[in-house]
Formats: structure tokens, sequence, C-alpha cells
């Protein structure tokens, strides 16, 4: 059994709604573990951590009110950082572990995707092979589900129910005048297109939209693009159709890296999927009055706590409080997982999967799960889906505005000051 | 006195989350009135108008969910038109008022912005002159609170509660890396910066962000927006700029014409204004490792019903409904107007306007609320904006996903079935 000591946290990657939720569970079972003198903070991941930029977030978390409002705050709290470790760099991992040592931290926690948990994979490895009795567990957070081992990510579900909900809101404006148009969503995901798939959710509304959906898992077909759009505007007046921006054509190559995704100013736009997409319906669809509008999601979709899905931020929480739990009772490199037990009730059940089964790792979506051509995906797909938007968790709001939590990263603690 | 007969609802202009309440107002009172038989909808405005494209609303309204529903759906119900009448088309004005007879309409009610008010003033006039016993009643609508005699407009203070809600959490968004950062978010607002100046709520949340605000009532000078960003950037890690689409220079030029927002394919951008200015920071502020980002809010900042104000729709109910009891009670070539009696607490009156001071004209935002070399906005228009976004409305939901209303536009009534 592991000893008394300090628990310290820490966030890396892509921000999501929900990723706060996943440290303030953490954060909560670490305050109440007998086994926890301190809970602390690194800021900006890994790189604010061996230039410890350590703060003490017992010091900083008062009230139930803090709790609360730290749930529904979206974004890194504790900043992320995009720094990744080299490969075997003993002389890092060597300065981590003195670190650790300094700060009396005997349980260490990553917050983050694919990347991160390489980061814990490897310095859980290095710590056993240097005999220490400090455990390093990851918790998971990724709007692109694509992490191995857990039926689907934190920080996913709300990003999910953001885009559904808009992608529905988004095709009623567009029918609002008589005319033929062609609305073209982007929607994050470079490899994976969970997020893609997740606006199928839209036509759980009752609209039609969206019509047709492709994702980077294949290849993208400009002719066969052109022909359904043209072939949909024969009976549908308005078509909205969503797209990943990692869309790649045949050749490997990306959409967004086609050229015509270049800016005026000759360098390449930030996932201009969506923008080529516009120019191949404009340039080759020969409809009169034909409007056509390229739409990009942008960084709204993975901040937009104010669309959070109730059952995500439960979630993220649970992963984070189970880190803890499993932490303290000795477990290290290990990830927490959600399992699925039943699609209809609900019902999932947290497990711990090897980190070595998870890093670097990326899970796409199946390709059976995708049909049509590759325009649209299964019923097994929202059969899956489904679930995990459900419940508005909405923000904590005051006079109609959101309130979040702010930590005072500023606040460096040195190790005397957590002994 | 009028006679009992039909009315008829239509909508015109651009969408927005709560042009539906005030459609839903009407409906209520309408259906509820003695004098009135039918409550039909012209589909499309008065183009559809022209084309005889009528529903009998009576029949497709049943039950209380139904208005609920109604109320929180984003986006023309009944379709919107951009069809304006020509000037003093005398022909167009008698096809009207014959359309009127047809089909026993004695209430009309046009819901939507100037050009709107515009139509219902010179049909009120046409009927008049004409001597009919019909009345022609304007509900307010724009999510650009350019309206003249209203101390606001419908559908305003939901897009405000959305850019407000959407430029925190994007400031959030860019605070995750140790980074510098400068984010520019482009808002909807051609000629006036109403919109643009509600981003200055986010900062009511203890968020520093926006740190500047540019408005279309001041000429763009790209020379100081240059020295502002560097200055601001020698203190704050992350900025975040918010401009209307319809910022201009000195000459008149918008900054979206001026070439640099030319696309690829050589034709002028949608709303380019954030790409300038992104440009101009990129071209002339000298940062390492300066990371700079153009987001535009596209049509989703008047669509997104789930970020509703519910202040908002209950005072545009509120307009169209007592819109039919002006008209029931005589009243014609008015619109509904909302006069603020107090800002704390918030009290509001309903008044009506004359069309003819509101036909046309555009409210700008007062210089005088324009502060900081015309960078910020005063506390005078913090006061105004705090209670129009107050309430949080959301959409009605069924597991986690919006439910909406629709008519079945295809539905169309002939006269006689409505006699």
């Amino acid at each position: 059994m592991t000893k008394i000591g300090n628990m310290l946290i820490a966030q890396s990657g892509g921000p999501s709604s929900a990723i706060n939720a996943s440290i303030t569970g953490a954060i909560a079972r670490g305050m109440g573990s007998t086994k926890i003198r301190n809970v602390l903070g690194a800021v900006n991941g890994m790189q604010g951590f061996l230039d410890r930029k350590i703060i003490n977030i017992s010091d900083q978390m008062k009230t139930s009110e803090d709790f609360e409002l730290l749930i529904h705050t979206p974004a890194h709290a504790l900043g992320s950082s995009r720094y990744k470790i080299p490969k075997d760099d003993a002389e890092t991992y060597g300065k981590i572990i003195q670190i650790l040592k300094d700060y009396d931290i005997k349980y260490f926690f990553y917050n983050g995707g694919n990347d991160s948990m390489d980061t814990v994979n490897k310095l859980a490895a290095y710590l056993k092979k240097a005999g220490e009795d400090i455990v390093a567990v990851g918790i998971p957070k990724t709007i692109d589900n694509d992490l191995e081992l857990t039926d689907h990510t934190p920080g996913f579900g709300s990003a999910a129910r953001y885009v559904a909900t808009s992608i529905a809101e988004l095709y009623l404006d567009t029918c609002v005048y008589p005319l033929p148009a062609v609305t073209i969503v982007e929607i994050m995901g470079r490899n994976a297109g969970w997020l893609t798939a997740a606006s199928a959710l839209a036509r759980e509304t009752g609209l039609p939209a969206p019509h047709l959906i492709y994702l980077p898992e294949v290849d993208f077909d400009p002719e066969a693009f052109v022909k359904e759009v043209g072939t949909l505007l024969e009976r549908e007046k308005q078509i909205l159709i969503t797209a990943s921006e990692g869309l790649r054509l045949s050749d490997g190559k990306y959409l967004s890296d086609t050229g015509a995704a270049e800016d005026m100013f000759g360098h390449k736009t930030l996932g201009g999927a969506a923008t080529v997409l516009e120019k191949l319906v404009k340039d080759n669809v020969d409809m009169p009055k034909l409007k056509t509008r390229a739409i990009q999601f942008s960084t709204l979709q993975r901040a937009a706590a104010h669309c959070a899905s109730l059952t995500d931020l439960e979630e993220s929480y649970q992963c984070g409080y189970r880190a803890v739990e499993a932490a303290v009772n000795g477990k290290t490199d290990i990830m927490i997982t959600i399992a699925r037990i039943s699609d209809i009730p609900y019902v999932v059940r947290y497990d711990e999967g090897k980190l070595e089964e998870i890093a670097n790792k990326e899970k796409k979506v199946p390709l059976s799960w995708i049909t049509k051509g590759g325009t649209d995906v299964s019923e097994e797909m929202l059969v899956y889906l489904r679930p995990l938007v459900t419940g508005e968790a909405g923000e904590i709001t005051r006079e109609g505005l959101p309130k979040f939590f702010r930590f005072n990263l500023s606040k460096v603690v040195l190790p005397w000051e957590v002994k």
C-alpha cells in the first residue's frame, strides 16, 4: 500500500466542456481521502510541471459552489500544454521524478487524450524502474472520442450535443427562404469521424438534416459528392451537409491541403474542408439562384459549456473521482475507462485500462457503421450516440450570463509549504 | 369598429431565435378573440402571400405543447422572403387588397424589420385610401436592434445572450496554452453595432474579454488598431477582439470589400471583417509564436434558440399578442413598441409607434456610448444591455435534443374554406 502524501493533477491536449468536471471529481475524492494531504495542480500540463508551476488546489477551493462552478467551466482550468516529452528522454523523466519527490507527491494524475496517456504510461514505467512508491493514473478526455478501451470519452457527449443541436437550428435557418441552398458545416476530427457522425442526431428532432455526412474514415470522392448533391437538389430545396475537417482524397491528401483551401494570403486555412466542398458545389452544380455557405464551428464546439450534456459531465466527474480511488488503492499505469453495459436503459460501469493499450492509439469509426457509400451512418451508430447527449447540464448563470470558477494560477507553492 | 373576419400573419427579414415567440403571441390572442374567425398564415412573407400560399394556422395548432414548442423554435416557422414591393407599385398593393378580401382577412400582421415595416406602412395607406375596413399592424423583429421608437427589438436579447456567452467560453478556450494569441470574432450588424456591443457582457462573467470592441458606427482606423493590439499584448497574453461585420474605413469602404477579404476564388467572402483584422495583426504585430484566429459566428448567432433569453422570448410573445389586441381595437398603421420604464428593476411598457416613423430607418448606437477611441462601450450601454439577456429560455428537449414545432406549409387553403 502506498503511503500518505500529496496528489497532483495536470491537464493536457485540447479543450472540452467537460474537462473540468473530471478534475473536480478527482479533487473532491482527493480532498476526502485520508491518504492525501494536499491536492496540488500543475499549471499548463507537463510543461508547467517541469517549470515547477505548482498550485495548491486544496487552498483555492473553499465552498461547494466552487466545486459546482468548476464542473461547469469549459476549457482546462489548470491550463494545457502542447509539450510532448521526447522519446526515451530519461533525463526529463528523471527530472519529473525529482519534482514529484520534492513536493512529496505520491499520486500523479494526467487528464488528456492519446498523447497524454503516452506520457503517463512512460512515467509510470520510469517510476516502477526507479523503485519509487509513486503512482501515475490517466483520466481520459477528448471531444474526438478516439481513445481505445473506453466505450466513449469524457467531453465527447457535450461536443456531440452542441453539434447536433446547432445543426438542427442551422437547418431551420437555411429553410426560411424559398430558394435552393447548400450549407456545409465543418466539424472537428482530424482522423476519427465520431463528432461529425454525431451530427446525425440532429435528425432525431424530426428534421431531414444532415442530408449527407462525410467522415475521414472513408476516402472522399469529389465526383461522387457532386453527383450526390445534384441528385438531392432535385427533391430537396435546402441541403445541409456535415463534413469532418480531416477529409482526405484517395491519394491520402487532406482536402484542406488541396490548394483550393489556401487562403488569399497564400497560407493554408485552418480546417478548410467545408470551403473546398463549397467550391465543388459552386463550380459543378448548375442551378439558378443556388446559395452556398460554408460554416465552421471552430473552437465553439469544444468550449460551449452552455450546451453540455449532463450525462457527459456526470461521467467525466466519475472518471476523475475513480482515478483517485484507484490510485489510493495502489493502482498505477492505468486509465479509467467507461464500459457500456446496456444501451436502453443506458448503464455504464467504470473500469481500468492498461495505458500501453491506449497510448498513441486512435479508435476510428468502424467502417460497418458508415453507410450509403460513405455519406451516412448506421442505426448502430445512433444507438451508440443517443444516450451520450442526454440531460441538459447548462452553465451556472447569474443574470443570464455564465459564472465560472478560475484558479489563481500564479499563486505557486514551494515544496516546504505542502510537506 | 372593424367587423368579424379572419386574421393573417406573415414573417419577413432575417431569422431570429425569438421570431416565432412573436407569432405564437399573435396566434394565441387571435384564436382567443371573438372578432377573429380563423388565424391564417402566409408562407414566405409577402411573396408567398401574393402567390396565395396561405395556410390555416387555427387548424394546425392543436395542443398547448404546440404553442410551447413554437415559442422555442428558431427561424421563421412561416418562412421568410427577400421580396420588397416596388415603390408606389399600386398594382401590387391592389392585388394584395384583393387577396385580403378574397380570404375575408380583416386583420393583417407582418413580423419583421425596417423593410417589413415599410411594407405594412404602405399597405395601411393603400387600405385607407381604398376605404377598406382592414387593418395592418407591424410586429417588430430583428437581432440588429436597429428599429426606431422601440427601446429594443424582439430577437436581440437572445442573440446578445448567445454572443456574450460564446465570447466568454471562447476566451477560456484561447487561454489554455501559455502562448500569445489574438482571436478576432466577427459579429452580425451591417450598419448598427448593437449586437457587437453586446459582446461586452462577456466581462460580467469576470473575464477580461473582449479586450477591444469595434462597431460600424466609428470609422475603422487600421493603424490605430495595430497599435492597440501591440500595446495590449505587452500586458495580456491572450486577447479577444470583437468586430462588427460592417466595419468601414474612413473612405466609407467596407473592410470586407478591401480586397484582402476576397477569397481564393476571387469572389468576396461573406463577412470578411475578422479575416482582414487577422491579416492586419499577422502582418504588423511582431511577436514570436503569436497565434491568430478569426472566428465567424455565422448564422448560429441568430438561430441558437438553445441559448435564448427568457426576457426576450416573453417580450417577443407580448409584442405579437398586443399587436392583435391593438388591431381588434381598430388600430392600424402602427407597430408595437417596447418602452423601458426602469432599468433596475427592469420594467417595460408596450406602446404603439407610427409606422412612418419606423419604416426604412436605422437606429444606430449613440456615439456617446462608444468609448476609448472607438474600442469599447460605456457603462450606459451595459446598463441598457444587462436586463435583455436575463433568464434562460432553453429549448424544449427530448432525450437531450431540441423539439420544434413545424407548420405543414404545403397545406394551403382556398378562400371558401375559411369564409
